[in-house]
């Protein structure tokens, strides 16, 4: 079994939309095809990946460092012991001359690498990954169906709360039930009264997260907190810089109701420090690590287990970046669910083309791998790397 | 004042050495012109910029992303109130639309950028760039000559005492007087014997720092203190992973002399957690923050200060990187002195052609800017940018 070749192009998922940080308008993702020696039905089997949104894509990383060093690598030594691709030694030969420290962009470079590893090994094993992820790692346990949320509820300049609501009220005739929304890209009172135009069509704070991107600072942070804590919302996320241990130990004291954050945490490192120092509260807080932008589905069950040594069990994880990859971590692995990209980041973000979405959950794909094939505008964008 | 153009290349840094955990047969960095309006003798005037070795270069989050954004700017919105540039305006530009955290590869381009930004900043001053930031961050105070050591000790497989001592032997010919040697990359008891050769040539422990380069777990970085504790070594440098807070904190509590890390830490969040979470001593330890890969001497300035306000002084600071940023900067704002590259990381390592090393000191230069155009061979590949 062999790596005849891995690929890799730029392809924009620009969107229009800003949050209380960043607009999206220039944003691109690095996709990559994975060329595997073995075929099915006379054709190569074929790993495919992409970065989540918000990071950019990493073409010369891709090109200049991580591609060469596995394609330079014997063959064999990329191998496990029953003569599959073990993507714990490609990610460690990816990374060969590298320097410690230092988690980013890189970071997303890997695992927009990792991924398409892992969708070939589901591939070879003719096997949906998630079924994969359970035999490996749950002790062949899964959930038939993963809670789903939609990232969303942006800002709309010149109609704040007429183009909030069309948008959230469009999540729920998809089926969403619980729904996400920005704050912190506009002051507290306006962000007050966006958040009571979507309460009411929400019914209760527990359908409700309000995520500021990490603008705040601790005065803010905490300002904010009080201001929401009566609504009882299901998460409060990343409410200040994810690198700010001090700011969430501070406002975690302070605020009974869950924090979420960690789409900005790219290695176990770094994850593993912000679970020590940040004072969060494994009982009702979130950590969202994206296995899109930090080294990878590889990375991330790493992560996993050092930070389950430390109290936070799969339940309380739910990955960032709205992409297939997710779904079949969250319902392999048993996590807490997973974030969704229905209408955003097109056309990478969201599920198969047939997904449904019902009252807040969605069923696994029964397709081989990670099913990029079932996402026709995606696919069509990716397939032409592998041909 | 405007900026006019900003170009970049990428070029070959590679040496034929490898450390404890990377070779560097293939490093690579960044290099930048930054054209401005200004003329001088009919020339324009023009600051170049380099990133330091160990990280690679970052061409496409340069073409991409940061360069983009300078020169799509309102060329006043880049200037301060005196009508000069303004390196933290700049920074900031280039930093739209990037998220928080993940302080990586980006963090090096940027550096890239922003060593261009001060060198041409103190041409267009007509001052050594030291000058210029004892002038702005240090009451026109400055150091006379600064304390250099260099950056070198490598393996030499096949000929291990006899490739250091030599190496080792060269650097006393050219002037340096503490020397420091790499560790990690063989079994405890070779590296023992490699550090006695080493201390046969230097004559005291005071003399000699190790450098591990973020290899040990806590286990192996304890053992190898024990090891060398009687030795009363000038430093032991990147005993572990710069991010596991834990293991500084263990080994602090039982190696009684200096440690040293942080250039693989990039961005002031990271420099700070390490502070606040590593349990390093201020009166003792060293910190080595590289501004030529961590943003910029921009975000130096301000790391500086976020930790001077933790009680590390600026005279516990020894740039890593061997460039001549960091001797303009130690000589400038009064650090405990800066690597030094005259054997290695060619033609972009070490200072000027002219400098001089006596006795471990060296005089900072009084040629305009950062001075690249003193150093022949990097000029000679960095000035067809500005062509």
């Amino acid at each position: 079994m062999q790596i005849l070749d891995i690929r890799e192009s730029t392809e924009k998922i620009q969107s229009s939309m800003r949050n209380a940080v960043i607009d999206f308008s220039k944003m691109t993702t690095s996709v990559v095809a994975l060329i595997t020696d073995k075929t099915r039905n006379g054709k190569p089997i074929i790993g495919y990946g992409c970065g989540s949104n918000g990071r950019y894509a990493q073409g010369s990383i891709l090109r200049e460092r991580l591609i060469p060093r596995i394609l330079e690598a014997q063959p064999d030594s990329l191998l496990d012991e029953s003569g599959l691709f073990d993507p714990f030694k490609i990610q460690k030969t990816m990374m060969k001359n590298e320097k410690p420290g230092g988690h980013g962009d890189r970071a997303v470079a890997a695992a927009v690498i990792d991924m398409a590893v892992w969708d070939a090994l589901a591939k070879l094993e003719e096997k949906p990954l998630w079924r994969l992820l359970s035999e490996r790692y749950n002790e062949n346990k899964f959930d038939k169906k993963v809670l789903v949320y939609p990232g969303g509820g942006y800002y709309y300049d010149g109609k704040e709360i007429e183009g909030l609501r069309a948008e959230m009220a469009q999540y729920q005739l998809l089926g969403y039930r619980i729904l996400k929304m920005k704050i912190g890209g506009a002051d507290l009172k306006t962000d007050l009264k966006r958040i009571d135009a979507v309460l009411d069509l929400v019914g209760s704070g527990q359908n409700l997260a309000v995520d500021a991107n990490g603008k705040f600072d601790l005065d803010q942070a905490i300002k904010f907190g009080k201001a929401i804590e009566s609504l009882d919302l299901f998460w409060y996320e990343e409410p200040g810089d994810p690198l700010d241990f001090a700011l969430h130990k501070a406002l975690a004291e302070q605020y009974p109701n869950p924090i979420a954050t960690a789409e900005n945490l790219f290695s176990r490192q770094d994850v593993t420090n912000f679970v020590l120092y940040s004072g969060l509260r494994p009982e009702k807080d979130w950590i969202q690590m994206d296995p899109a932008l930090g080294y990878g589905l590889s990375e991330y069950l790493q992560t996993m287990e050092a930070i389950g040594t430390l109290g936070w069990t799969r339940r309380q994880q739910i990955p960032h970046g709205g992409h297939q990859l997710g779904l079949h971590m969250a319902a392999g692995l048993q996590l807490g669910g997973t974030e969704s990209y229905p209408l955003v980041f097109q056309p990478f973000g969201g599920f198969a083309d047939d997904a449904l979405i019902e009252n807040g959950y969605t069923v696994p794909p029964d397709t081989p791998g990670i099913g990029i094939e079932s996402k026709s505008k995606m696919y069509n964008i990716i397939k032409k790397l592998g041909e």
